[in-house]
Formats: structure tokens, C-alpha cells, sequence
């Protein structure tokens, strides 16, 4: 069974910001863009290129600061961007999409990082509102 | 800039199946686990094994046959498992949580697809239920 798999970033952080961040998609991928603006929200998946080393993708545990709490977890059960597949996941809601780029709300992600997935949000299938999550959660950044 | 990534596979799905799958981690992840029980739902993200060739990875205009529909959409536009990266991604319910394996509910993945990353569902974060999203998605599967 193969053990790895290969990674083609389709775009980059081209300009960061919470309130509103600018994903430039590469020339070869934009056709895949056809139809996003009839969604509202959209799922980003990015990488972070930061934490792609050998140290960083071998912790397991770690305390999730920015929630203040004292408590270690593992990171598959935190949104560590520390962990061994460096990927962000953020819901982000669809701004403005152009032929070549989006412009979206509540991407957390630096500047420069690539992209490696655009998801459509469906609420039926992706919204859980009453899912249960640690009262540490609540704390600090919403990941 | 780099344009590739190097994902690893964290474990794979032992047994598929919408109602239940089962999801073994393999030895050398456990720990990113710990404290994963507390929460209700989680995301899945795996590796789409039998799209990652060539020629799946280079199309970008699908018609998502699942939903009855007769438009051709952006692969970013919908939730195709041919895309240019074959990531999977599921909104899964956590129904139990082993010290190696998470058995979950609305897993849509083949047996033996590779995990590539497990991350807790925060309602504040990923819950959008006013999202919108256009009428053919709300046809057939959720995804």
C-alpha cells in the first residue's frame, strides 16, 4: 500500500487578511472556478508551507494557545496548524470570484500560502450547527 | 516556489459505509487523538486512491452526475471526486472513538482509501446553515 501522496498547489495567498483575503488561482486550474459564484460560502484547503519540516509534521500533542487552555491535546482533536499533513481548512464566505482569483471572509491564512483545494459549502451535508464541541473551543480565535 | 506537497497517509478506511465506517489510524498518529472523544462530529479528509492518476487529475469541468444535473460545473464548484488534488471531505458524525480507531456516520469513502487528516468540527467555525448554494446541489447525495 502506498504511504504517500502527491500534492499540486493550485493557487496562493496572494494577499491575507481575516476580514478579507485574495486566493489568485494559477492559470492552468481556473477553468475548475466555473460556477463558484452561485455559492454563497466555499471551503478553502491550503497548506502551510511554514510548518512543512521534518520537527513540526512529527508532533502529536500539542496545547492549543490560542485558546488560552492549559490542557494537551492530541491534534487530530485541536485545529493545531502544527501536525503531520499541514493543511488549513477554513469556512470562508465568497466575497467576489473573478475568472482568475477569489476574494473571501475569515480565511486564516498567511500570505504566500499555497492552496491546494476549493470546496463549494453545502449546508446539508457540511452544517451541524448543534455539534457538540469542548467548552474550550469557545475561547479564543473560532480554530 | 515549491509546487508540490508531500501528504502522508495517517491510516486508512478499514470498513466503508455511509451508515458506519470504520477508520483505523495507523500506530505511529495514535496520539493525535487524544482528547478526540470530546466532540460530537469531525471532519474527514482522505485520499481519493482510485482518481489519482493523470488523467482524473487534469480534469477541471465535470457534470455532477449524482445530482441529476445536466450542467457542466468547475471541478471547484462542485464536490467531483475527480479534481485536480483527489481530497475527500466528509462531515462526519463521531459514534466512537478507540485508541486506534474512530467509527463514524456519513463517511463517503471507499475501503482502503488513505486518511490524510482528522480535524474536530467547531459549530462556530464550520456551522453555516444560511448558506446558500444553487438548486441542483440540493438533488441526490449530500456531496
Amino acid at each position: 500500500m502506498e504511504t504517500k501522496g502527491e500534492l499540486r498547489f493550485i493557487g496562493t495567498v496572494e494577499k491575507a487578511g481575516e476580514q478579507e483575503a485574495k486566493i489568485r488561482i494559477f492559470p492552468e486550474f481556473c477553468t475548475g472556478l466555473r460556477g463558484i459564484e452561485n455559492f454563497s460560502h466555499v471551503i478553502t484547503l491550503y497548506w502551510i508551507h511554514l510548518r512543512d519540516n521534518e520537527k513540526d509534521r512529527r508532533v502529536l500533542l500539542v496545547f492549543p494557545r490560542k485558546h488560552s487552555v492549559n490542557v494537551e491535546v492530541g491534534v487530530f482533536a485541536c485545529r493545531s496548524p502544527t501536525r503531520p499533513n499541514p493543511i488549513g481548512l477554513c469556512v470562508t464566505e465568497l466575497v467576489k470570484a473573478e475568472e482568475d482569483a477569489l476574494t473571501v471572509r475569515g480565511l486564516d491564512a498567511l500570505e504566500g500560502s499555497p492552496i491546494i483545494d476549493i470546496k463549494p459549502y453545502l449546508p446539508r451535508a457540511d452544517s451541524v450547527p448543534d455539534a457538540q464541541a469542548p467548552k474550550w473551543t469557545e475561547h479564543g480565535p473560532p480554530t
